[in-house]
């Protein structure tokens, strides 16, 4: 096997690469180091370690990078590219320099914004590759993560976005707060989840006493660990969806994410009359890369793009 | 030197002692083995390292506890009195047995509020002391911190009372958060603080975004990590405000708590119109393990109250 070019997701907490050649994706591997875990200079290293196996001698195979890898703490450091602009340039991809001859290294630039101030890097990927499956869209796309982003597209270019730190709050709240004590590590409710949706977005104000209420109800009244673990989701998906509301009211949306997360977005929006359409996020990666190395996207109707 | 009795406010992370005799404080000590630090059936070892040397042979000696070790993973756990009620009644405490013969252990037991479900380990008891420093109050005890709690007393009794997370979200933000890279540990930007809390009251919905525009902004526009601090610590604390608006607004309301935090909640509320009286946290739990002890109290004017 001779990948034609190799595509590669670098998170923080993660690194995943496929070996791509004309008619689609020949392997894929990953790996825990995220650019969290790899110090200054082993990069290179990390990534020969999963793709060493797909390269052989001769001419230099492209491998082109979106994420953290550049990042201030990353591989090399990559300036964002400011809105508005299409979420990914193929001309724009910013070459590093490896010390392996059979590689050659570009990284997708990330998205910043300066009013309100925000920044992006991975998703700028996964939004090209949700137009490029898309066909033609004009609307928003929302990324539910850690960072979850919203942003606004039209023309193919990404005209304003927004993130939320709704995720990480979740996992610190979940893990590491005296909630902990009365949460599920796993299992879910339904019915309380979207009933804090509505009680997030009714009361954001109440969110530091919803919070600690939580707790309380364990105390008190034996709160079910798994209601508790879908009352904080909602409450704080809540808090994002009615912070969000300019985003979304009145909109077509897209939801590019993790399936189960995804899915609690879309019930949420459901819940507040916005039918969302669900994009499978490494399909969006790998869509967007290809995009980037300016490949014909494998899953992309191609008829009817406007840009 | 023999104490007359000894008090004791145990912490989740933190054990406090003094040695009190005819004429106030004879003694105090304090030690890291707060109720999070200390195994099953380690309880009285730790109070005795910190105690042991006013000890001697006689009547036991009374000791009496507030806070956390009346938690379920406390020494014992003792269950909540039930709202409205006195914040300390000197004839609920409960008594823990003992090994050693020259201790007689009492513990104040904590609040519980049915609707919506909240509790306090520890707070009661500084509501206690500033009722007896406060002579005659009625109207709002404010007391910030991990899990600040804002308590509506009236004729000596609290009547309700809401706790909100403000403290523990600023340390996890602060500390494991994304937004540590730019944030201090130390230094501060009053006039960032102001303007956050503020922000914080205003769009509380917007919380998740705007935290994550610290770091965005950190990342794009080189955000002072002392301002960040003052920043994050504003927005946490309007949104505080806000939801705690129906306990603040057109009340008279006292501050009791660590002097820097209780000065930033006063001028917090202070931008608002409200002139809160600040006292001091340790000066409080004193006054109300005393209450709890039948004692008058050190400082209590005495005169004037009504319960």
């Amino acid at each position: 096997m001779r990948p034609g070019w190799i595509a590669a997701d670098w998170g923080t907490s993660r690194l995943r690469v496929w070996a791509m050649g004309a008619e689609g994706v020949l392997a894929e591997a990953r790996s825990d180091e995220g650019m969290g875990q790899i110090a200054v200079g082993g990069f290179e290293a990390a990534l020969l370690r999963l793709i060493g196996l797909w390269l052989s001698d001769g001419p230099a195979v492209q491998v082109v990078i979106c994420g953290m890898a550049g990042a201030r703490q990353g591989w090399q450091e990559v300036p964002y590219r400011r809105l508005p602009c299409a979420p990914v340039d193929p001309q724009a991809l910013v070459p590093v320099p490896s010390e392996d001859p059979r590689i050659a290294v570009r990284i997708v630039p990330g998205l910043a914004q300066a009013k309100p101030a925000d920044v992006m890097r991975g998703e700028e990927t996964q939004i090209a590759g949700a137009l490029a499956l898309l066909g033609s869209f004009d609307g928003v796309i929302c990324l539910p993560g850690t960072h979850s982003k919203w942003a606004q597209v039209s023309a193919g270019e990404v005209v304003s976005f927004r993130s939320f730190l709704t995720g990480e709050l979740f996992a610190l709240l979940s893990e590491r707060s005296v909630l902990r004590h009365g949460l599920a590590a796993e299992g879910w409710d339904d019915e309380a989840f979207l009933a804090a949706v509505s009680d997030g977005m009714s009361h954001p104000q109440k969110l530091g006493a919803k919070l600690f209420g939580l707790r309380a109800e364990a105390l008190l009244q034996d709160l079910p660990p798994a209601t508790a673990r879908a009352r904080l989701s909602g409450l704080l998906i809540g808090l994002e969806l009615v912070g969000a509301r300019s985003y979304w009211l009145g909109q077509p949306v897209v939801l590019v994410g993790e399936e189960a997360l995804a899915a609690r977005y879309g019930a949420a929006l459901a819940a507040q009359g916005v039918q969302a359409r669900l994009l499978p996020a490494a399909a969006c990666t790998l869509g967007g890369l290809a995009a980037a190395v300016g490949q014909l996207t494998l899953a992309s109707s191609g008829a009817g793009r406007k840009a």
